[in-house]
């Protein structure tokens, strides 16, 4: 065992819920040999959750909007600062699901990009053994534009991929 | 625990990967009080694989071949033959995966229809736990084509979706 499971968090409660989910479910908490029953021998090695987050990088702002007016570099900063803010509040949050489980190996990535490549890249990187992500529940109407990311996860990653959604009540 | 989980098999050498990966992943074998060290108490219940197959069904074949010719009822009783020939094939297979896990309880369903139906119904009708598939690694240039069936399931049905893809070495 042993084995690096990536999960995505973008804040949203669906992502959450995927953690959660993937916790209850997937996740093998390591125990040392100290924890670990006299009978089984030593300890057992868990699964190390890495939670990744893929922050907008300031690049990927446009530069104008809409009416073609340049953002100012106040402007732009402070959408850099939120931008930041928002990262840690994702992390924190997703961290302190994991906090029920004492054991559980867990690391923090936050990435700059587009979430498909960000995300895409990440699992190639660290050799991921499964990427779990939420989905979006769109209807059917919405089909055309329905989890473009978890979709393209799903096609690009040579890994397994969970989808999990989250249920509407 | 006792989840139920359903996985796909359609016979391709991907969806009994996909069982493979996901029995030494994700199933969790009940034990026996018996078996169970004395520690432990009780057994611990084990979850339920439902081994699926979506077999095309009499009235899904085409009662004309491109050039207008009517298929005479022997070469549909032979279809239909050959049909059921190879739902055998692939559920006897994929059960023959299972036979590593002896404690493993293993259901077998085979129903008439196009997968995409067959597979969101079924899990659906069993309120099951989670999904297993396989997908198909096409390339880039058969995206728009790709995995028609799994990305269909993934966006329809409500539990979480593991879409396993076969390495290609």
């Amino acid at each position: 065992m042993g084995r690096s499971i990536v999960v995505a968090v973008d804040g949203g409660e669906e992502s959450i819920h995927a953690l959660t989910w993937c916790l209850q479910n997937i996740v093998v908490v390591g125990t040392t040999a100290d924890e670990a029953s006299s009978d089984s021998g030593g300890g057992v090695t868990g699964d190390t959750v890495v939670l990744l987050y893929a922050r907008p990088s300031p690049s990927v702002y446009p530069a104008m909007d809409g009416s073609g007016y340049l953002f100012s570099s106040d402007i732009i900063a402070s959408m850099d600062n939120y931008a930041k803010h928002l990262a840690d509040t994702v992390t924190q949050k997703a961290k302190m699901v994991c906090s029920s489980y004492p054991n559980l190996k867990v690391e923090i990535k936050v990435q700059n990009g587009d979430p498909r490549d960000v995300i895409c890249e990440m699992v190639e990187k660290l050799g991921a053994d499964m990427l779990v992500m939420g989905s979006h529940g769109y209807g059917p109407l919405k089909r055309a534009f329905i989890g473009s990311v978890s979709s393209y996860c799903a096609q690009n990653v040579k890994c397994p991929v969970l989808i999990v959604k989250k249920p509407k009540n």
